[in-house]
Order: C-alpha cells, then sequence, then structure tokens
C-alpha cells in the first residue's frame, strides 16, 4: 500500500512511529509542538482494539525515549468503543495511566455524532481520576455550547474544532456561517477551561478565540492554537513567531483513508493537491 | 482524479454514466439486472443536492433511450437530506415521478444510523404516492425486524443487506454470528413483502433467504437476489443459472471514495486485490 499511502502523504507522517518522530523533531525544531495520532479508527474485533492500545503506549514511550515535545490523541472507536465499552474503559485508562508515569497528556479525540455522548462518558470516568487528558468538541453540533460549560464546570481540557462528520441538521449546524458563529461562542465559553486548544484553519476563527483569550485575562501561556499536519505550514510558523503556542496534529500509519478523506471532503483543494502531486 | 478512479475501478463502473451503460449492457447479455447508482453521499450544499437529482434524472432517462434492464438507486443525503428533508422530499419526489413516467423502479438505499429513521420518514412519505420505490434494510442494526415487519403491513419493497457503516454496540450488532442470524430472520419476515431483494456475497445467508422464500411459497419470479459489481461475477452467473432473478448494483461517478472504503472495510480481500492491481 505504499504508492496509495503516498497520495495521503501530504496530510500522513509516514506508515511507522518513527516516520512521525522524524516529523515531530522538525517541527520543533521550528518551535512547534505535536500531538502524535496512530490512525484509526476502525477495530473491529479485540484483537484490533488491543493491538491499537499497544501502539499507542508504544508511542508514549517512544515521544519519552526521543525527547521530543509531543503528547497522544486517539479515537475511543480504535480502541474498542464499538466493540465493547468495557475494553475500550479498560485500554483507554492503561494509556493515561502510562501517560502520567511518563508525564504526558492524551487526548480523546472526537468522532461522528453516534459516538459524542459516549465518548464523553468515557472520558469523564477516566478523567475524574487522571487529569492528564483532554477531549475534542465539535462547534459545528447544536449541543456543543453546553457541553463546553459542562467542561468548564468539570476542569477538563478541550481542543475546539468545527467538526468533518456528515451530520443530520437536527444535530449539526449546516450553514458555514452558523457554524463560525457556533466556534466563536464555545471559545468564549472554553476560554474558562484549563488550557484550551482551538484547533481551525480559518483566521477568523483564530481572531476570535484569541479576542475571548484576552478578555478572560489569558495570557499565551494559557491556551494553544491547533492545527493539521500538511496544512497552512507558513501560518504555523507565523503565529509561533507572535508568541502563541502552536501545537500540530500529526498522523500516521497506514489506516489513513477515512482521515484522508475527511481532509477531502473539508476542502475542495485538498484534493487539487493530491491530483497535482500524481501528475507532477 | 483518473488515476485515483482506476484503483477504484474494480467496484464502479467509470466516470460517467454511458460508462456505467456498457457495464449494464455486457450484465444484460449474461442475463443479469442492474441497478445503477451515481455515488454520491455528501451534497453540502442545494447546488450539489440538485445537481446530483439532476443526474439521477438524466440516469433514467438515458435507461429508457437505451432499453437496458435496470433501475436506479440514490441515496437520500446525496440529494439534500443533510441539508434540508423539504429539499431531499421535492428531489425525491421529482425523481420517483419521472420513474414512474418511464415505467421504473427507484431504491432509496441506507446510510448510517443518524439516518435510518429520517430515511423511512422520507420515503414512506412518498412511498404512499408512488409505489415505484423500495428501500434498504441493514440486518446489522438491533431495529430491523421490527423494520421488515412494517415494510410487511406496508407493502414496501425491501433490499436486505448487512450493512457497512460503523455502528456502536447498542445500535448494531458486533458480532458477525449475531448480523447472520439477524439477516435469516429478517430474509423470513419480507419473505411476505412484495418482491424481496436479498443483497449479499454470503452463500449461507442467501441459501436461508431462498428457504424462507420457499417455505412462504414464493416463485423465482417473486424476489431478486442482488451483488455488487465487482464482487464474485462468477457467482451471479451461477445464481442466474440456477433460474433466480440476479440484479447488480452498478455504481459509478467521481465521488467514489466513501463507497470504495465501506468494500474495503468490510473484506480485507478486496484491499488485497488493489494493492495487486498496482503493482501488476
Amino acid at each position: 500500500m505504499r504508492a496509495l499511502t503516498f497520495l495521503a502523504s501530504r496530510f500522513v507522517a509516514g506508515d511507522a512511529v518513527d516516520d512521525a518522530i522524524g516529523a515531530v523533531r522538525a517541527l520543533n525544531a521550528d518551535g512547534l509542538k505535536a500531538t502524535l495520532d496512530n490512525l484509526g479508527e476502525d477495530s473491529l474485533t479485540r484483537e484490533q482494539a488491543l493491538a491499537a492500545a499497544e501502539e499507542n503506549l508504544a508511542m508514549l514511550r517512544r515521544i519519552a525515549d526521543t525527547g521530543v515535545d509531543c503528547n497522544v490523541s486517539l479515537k475511543l472507536t480504535q480502541i474498542g468503543l464499538a466493540i465493547d465499552p468495557a475494553l475500550a474503559r479498560d485500554n483507554l485508562t492503561r494509556i493515561v495511566e502510562e501517560a502520567a508515569r511518563l508525564k504526558n497528556f492524551v487526548r480523546v479525540d472526537m468522532e461522528g455524532s453516534a459516538w459524542t455522548q459516549k465518548t464523553l462518558d468515557l472520558f469523564y470516568a477516566v478523567h475524574d481520576r487522571y487529569p492528564n487528558m483532554g477531549v475534542v468538541l465539535q462547534a459545528y453540533l447544536r449541543r456543543t455550547q453546553a457541553d463546553c460549560r459542562d467542561a468548564v464546570a468539570r476542569k477538563a481540557r478541550v481542543r475546539l474544532c468545527k467538526g468533518a462528520y456528515k451530520e443530520p441538521a437536527d444535530v449539526a449546524f449546516p450553514s458555514k456561517q452558523d457554524v463560525n458563529a457556533n466556534y466563536d461562542k464555545c471559545a468564549a465559553i472554553l476560554a474558562g477551561a484549563p488550557l484550551p486548544a482551538f484547533a481551525t484553519h480559518d483566521d477568523a476563527r483564530i481572531e476570535a478565540a484569541l479576542k475571548s483569550c484576552d478578555a478572560a485575562g489569558l495570557v499565551k501561556s494559557d491556551y494553544e492554537l491547533q492545527m493539521l499536519y500538511g496544512l497552512r505550514p507558513k501560518r504555523w510558523r507565523e503565529l509561533r513567531g507572535q508568541g502563541h503556542t502552536v501545537r500540530i496534529y500529526v498522523p500516521y500509519g497506514t489506516h489513513w483513508f477515512p482521515y484522508f478523506y475527511r481532509r477531502i471532503r473539508e476542502r475542495k483543494e485538498n484534493l487539487l493537491f493530491v491530483a497535482r502531486n500524481m501528475f507532477e
């Protein structure tokens, strides 16, 4: 599958964890932090879910061994949520325990709306014992302002993104303007939560989030700006140059299909990039 | 995107409707019926949804002009369900009206569980006026036996498949054995509905469905067996040779990414096929 993986190589830092660590080193050299994601959201058997958990444990150890400035992001369906919630909980607990031992942090990614409540339930169940973890909330969901207020009350670290799954109109705002407005409102709420992370490539959203942080009396070390590997690298460095903490989401692995598809779906330009690369 | 499309060419009959009509002609020559699917399930704007509806209308006319033995399958999110249910209903009504005029039939495909009830609601709302349409039910969903009984009561034509989306365990059976057992039970219920279609590549499921049809007193013209373009072509011809009506689902178009991914996810062998094709 190397040839197919090449097509996704703008967005994916390689097949193996050491490819990704190499990419993180380069980011760190530019003053950028990273979060590593072992691609996968489709564990269909207990064996696959356990293997994914082992990979996340190995990632945490590799990060510690190499000393890169990097934490870990994972999806609960990768570690078993679609098979057995108890299995996912056990896997998540082991990963977060190992992260705590290594003084690192685990971000629980958010998936489609069928998983939102299940993800939050499992996140908070483990978070009560291990605060070295955070979750992701998606501004396109109608429920998200309430989830942000809940995160503030429970002192949970949240990454706010717009959301990239196909959702029904009664669950998610269909219009971009509504998503953007909700993003800004959610960002303002999250300025009251510990170390909020604003994950967006939209300059207007970044500006609004920075204003909210400023209004809440936060300084630059109190929040993060996050972007995806392969998208707007020049902008990462500009924001870093302005003194913001910038963290790049670095996916690696062979299960890049759904991730790649969401990136294509979000932005037609991404598809053009792939097409151009193929004919050059 | 032609090079990428090539990778999917086992499962996709080309970019344009005439490519697909060519494939249908070849199937018809072997005594196989077809259903055409213009790939797409991600209309994000009214313009995209309207364009998809126009493509479906054009497909119906092209089928009538060429005289091939073929009906049409479509997804409601392609014609606007994620944007505005009224838009989707209007588009669906226009398509089914045109199909009625041309004495053809429209199959409403089923999508992820966020869409199940919305799809059934819209299907039945239009079906009450236009009986020349059917829907799809997925045996992996826990609700599906009840939906099958409902279809029997409402005299709706149903295609039964296993289901190919990632679903939570409280919504769908996580174990293959449970999905198979539910498929057989659903097939037995649907033997009481008009012209049931059993869509599966699993010989044991076909055998069980045929037994249920036989027990219900159906003859070979009272049901269909369905398979996907590119999967088990030899078996299509065997089943046809035994006198069954066999219909092949023939997708075409440039939006093949999610369809292709579901086929890969269903069966590892499909991935091997793609990889092999790339290196030969």
